[in-house]
């Protein structure tokens, strides 16, 4: 399975237990995984536990560094500001996400945390990667709930 | 002892274990003490594990809830981008701080994340309390690694 494809599982996995459908993976520069998860924030009961900060911290810890140089976090949604500015500190090389999210994304939209000038580490961005499998799980869940 | 001071001798502890010294607490409305925490960075490998994550993560995980409200976050040095989102997604109702981080800062520089029309929630943010120490003890901490 690609970065994308893993992250897209992980997304599923987390809709089946109730939790938005957000799934994120850490691969280092051979494609090895690091770290992958879903949302767990009412699982955890931890209003933080965005998938990709889940991930990060699993890859940091297979590695025993707070740093990962050269790594790739896949994700199937936009980055929030608060998982954005983690990925800097943890010196991702390169942020792939799915679909864009103008009303909580922090990379695109809003903060924008990569283009501050107080920004230390910018990793290279790719959006819209399997764009419309992310954004189509997002939108069933919310539609599902309303229902 | 009051929170910034709690905060304070978490900074202290921080710094005695190499670590930048920021120091969080999180406290409820009756002032209870449900989380506190110094920087972990290093000692985790962990680049997420600022003071106020570990705080806000403790109290939620204290009251079985990953939302906070009703409760005070209060830290030695201004949030970075990543905890002053995470403390908005934790529903915190008041935001203290000590030192002002015009560098690094989220709240009252760089991001300014509860300026951001995205935010839905914007915790009450009160600055400069108990600056003078706060400020000092990040100061002689990056002093001593210079010598």
């Amino acid at each position: 399975m690609t970065p994308i494809e893993i992250a897209l599982q992980e997304a599923r996995d987390a809709a089946a237990r109730g939790e938005v459908p957000v799934g994120a993976v850490v691969t280092d520069a051979a494609g090895r995984v690091l770290g992958r998860a879903g949302n767990r924030v009412e699982q955890d009961h931890d209003a933080s536990a965005h998938a990709e900060m889940l991930a990060l911290r699993q890859a940091a810890a297979a590695l025993g560094s707070p740093r990962l140089p050269g790594c790739t976090l896949t994700v199937t949604l936009e980055p929030c500001p608060m998982c954005a500015q983690a990925a800097s500190f943890f010196r991702i090389r390169r942020v792939v996400f799915g679909a864009y999210d103008p009303k909580g994304g922090g990379v695109e939209h809003g903060a924008r945390i990569y283009a501050a000038p107080s920004c230390h580490h910018a990793p290279e961005v790719v959006g819209g990667v399997r764009e419309g499998e992310c954004a189509t799980l997002l939108r069933e869940f919310f539609a599902a709930l309303r229902r």
